[in-house]
């Protein structure tokens, strides 16, 4: 098996839990070796790494149909299924990922990996520094999507998989995914991102650091160390505040005006002669304090705040010289699909990315999905999103 | 003197300290009697009321010359001048009004006025409350833009004003030009709303209550009631991270990535051997951060609060049958001003006020300000903003 690393970037050997034949959907995990600790962009080591994924569909004897899905922010391995052990919610891209759908496990073998400082069974903040015997918590280094990339590329060294037939994400996964390709060009076969960019606008960057800002106001945070709070008594007011902040950016305006107007949620008391109170809520406060009370429940603070940041230094063009340079490296098929209504990766974004690859010689198509419902289209428009994935991946498999 | 108030809405007696002569662009105060407090939209009365206000220029001896210049969240009444005693800032519309510019004080006797619940010599949540000598804090009520208006038109009264030539105003000060119409009509002879809306929208609700929720997380805030915090101890934190909210929704993608870019502000100690750290700042932080600092030097957090949800209670239509029926309203020329990027009021919201206002009959004219500075752009795009003001305001005057 050859690999095409990173100049100066030695293997990682693990020590892998998975073996073909293992059930498909159920969560696995590869760890990899302690003596060899993954060594960072920002500088540091970190190990031992486990890194969570579920698989789903067989591998073809010539390991030729291996896709990967990179999840986005608060995202995990479990792309499909019910919601179970390990799996505190449901898959995350249900009618795209099945047998017959878009990218189909009849005729892929399909991997999702938990992204490295995430919550969801890879090493994060929460897990326990062997070094203290106690979490990580605010001693977790920051880790970028380099990083994550690199620990799933040991991943795909675990299982066999030399090349991807193709690698695709939305939001974060898009991040990831471009990432694959320019690290490692010669182990994609086609890339597919999604409502994502080549680097983090200051745009971008202000509205994970306002959040984070909001989450480190709730004392309860205490720096990250809050590990040992009582149940119920960790973080979670501020988690849930700057998920809040993130869910109106996933959205749009048309949609909110739509589903929400000016409906008010909380009726005062009948005896009260006021008709307003300063935290009476608008329909639309509702729903924000519903997601963010969802997020609270499945989530990691100090995970939220770790892959924020990782997402703010996103830059695919950092220290190769900018991002044409950068991605004059991708030297397979793009299909770049962005969203018309998205405030949050606006679509001029992916527009550049099919652009800049074309610039350099690579062959990049641009797709836009006609969704009124802002950076979350790529999980809500799954037929349009779906109609754009399967010719490709057809062609790419044909090629 | 007659006026045109809503109906069962009493006259409010006031003792004014203001009288013709008193020097110009300094503040004056107009305090409403004790025995005729003000009743309150949502249920409930305030008061005594203190006003705090400006005027610029002479009024006429016919009285037909005066505009009103209505504020936004954080504004006062100071537009124009340098900062000072009651001043703690330069006019926050310079360039905009003074001699023979587009509200030119030669011509026009120009008045602005802090709002009900404000915190520059209005009445608000950190005025004392007369039934316990402590201030109001967390039993301020909550107040609305028609209460603003209501106590605005009590002034016009003790300044002589039964018509204003104009009132116009940006953001909150275009939502109370739209009261003054629907609530007034005789009163004004036209009206000029710019960057603002008819009826707050969800996606504007949202923004505005995330950044409550961020300051709410502040321990400091104490519920409202931090006016015994010693110096330095109040809940500058919260009130920070809401304004950092609140200025990216002010400002644009493009001029954030102009401005800004993916530039680092924080260095790193050189004998760090990482890179990166979770806190480090983008340049973008750095600004956000100067804004959010600035605005905790002037302003008070209850304040804020208050403000905010008077602009999500925001609805011209509300108890008047709706927009339509309460634009019908409406008599005099209206000039509604709309700025391209604006990303916090879309223009569609601008254009929106012109249709509905043409639809029941009335005169309006959109005029769309060509920025790339977003919503700040009523303040920023003087020059475009002004152009449209002047030969509106010389064609009312002159009819």
């Amino acid at each position: 098996m050859t690999t095409n690393r990173p100049t100066g970037a030695e293997p990682l050997p693990v020590t892998g839990a998975w073996r073909p034949g293992d059930p498909a959907g159920r969560r696995q995990f590869v760890t990899m070796a302690e003596r060899r600790p993954l060594a960072l962009e920002g500088g540091g080591t970190l190990g031992p790494i486990t890194i969570a994924y579920e698989t789903w569909g067989t591998l073809a004897s010539d390991r030729s149909n291996a896709v990967l899905i990179c999840h986005a922010w608060t995202g995990d391995s479990h792309v499909s299924g019910p919601a179970g052990v390990g799996h505190p919610t449901p898959g995350w891209w249900e009618g795209m990922v099945g047998p017959g759908l878009a990218i189909d496990t009849d005729r892929h073998f399909v991997v999702c990996a938990n992204v490295l400082g995430g919550c969801q069974g890879s090493t994060g903040p929460a897990s326990i520094d062997p070094a203290t015997g106690a979490p990580y918590g605010s001693r977790f280094p920051v880790v970028t999507i380099r990083d994550m990339v690199r620990t799933h590329a040991v991943l795909a060294d675990e299982l066999g998989i030399d090349t991807w037939l193709s690698v695709v994400g939305g939001s974060m996964g898009g991040m990831q995914v471009l990432e694959w390709a320019v690290t490692f060009p010669d182990r994609v076969r086609s890339i597919v991102p999604i409502a994502s960019c080549a680097q983090a606008t200051a745009q971008q960057i202000a509205w994970g650091a306002v959040g984070r800002r909001a989450l480190k106001l709730d004392p309860r945070w205490r720096g990250g160390d809050y590990y040992d709070a009582a149940p119920g008594d960790g973080p979670h007011d501020g988690l849930s505040t700057a998920r809040m902040l993130a869910q109106i950016t996933f959205r749009s305006d048309d949609v909110f005006t739509d589903r929400f107007g000016r409906e008010m949620a909380d009726r005062l008391p009948e005896n009260q002669p006021e008709k307003f109170a300063l935290w009476q809520r608008f329909e639309v406060e509702r729903y924000l304090d519903y997601h963010g009370e969802k997020l609270v429940r499945r989530f990691d603070a100090n995970s939220y705040l770790l892959i924020g940041k990782a997402m703010d230094l996103h830059d695919v063009g950092r220290d190769r010289g900018g991002l044409e340079a950068a991605l004059a490296r991708v030297r397979c098929p793009v299909l770049s699909i962005g969203i018309r209504s998205d405030l949050l990766y606006p679509k001029y974004q992916q527009e550049e990315i099919a652009a800049l690859v074309n610039r350099q010689g690579g062959v990049a198509t641009y797709v836009e999905v006609d969704s009124p419902h802002g950076h979350d289209g790529f999980l809500i428009n799954i037929d349009q999103v779906g109609n754009a994935i399967t010719p490709f991946l057809e062609k790419v498999a044909n090629e």
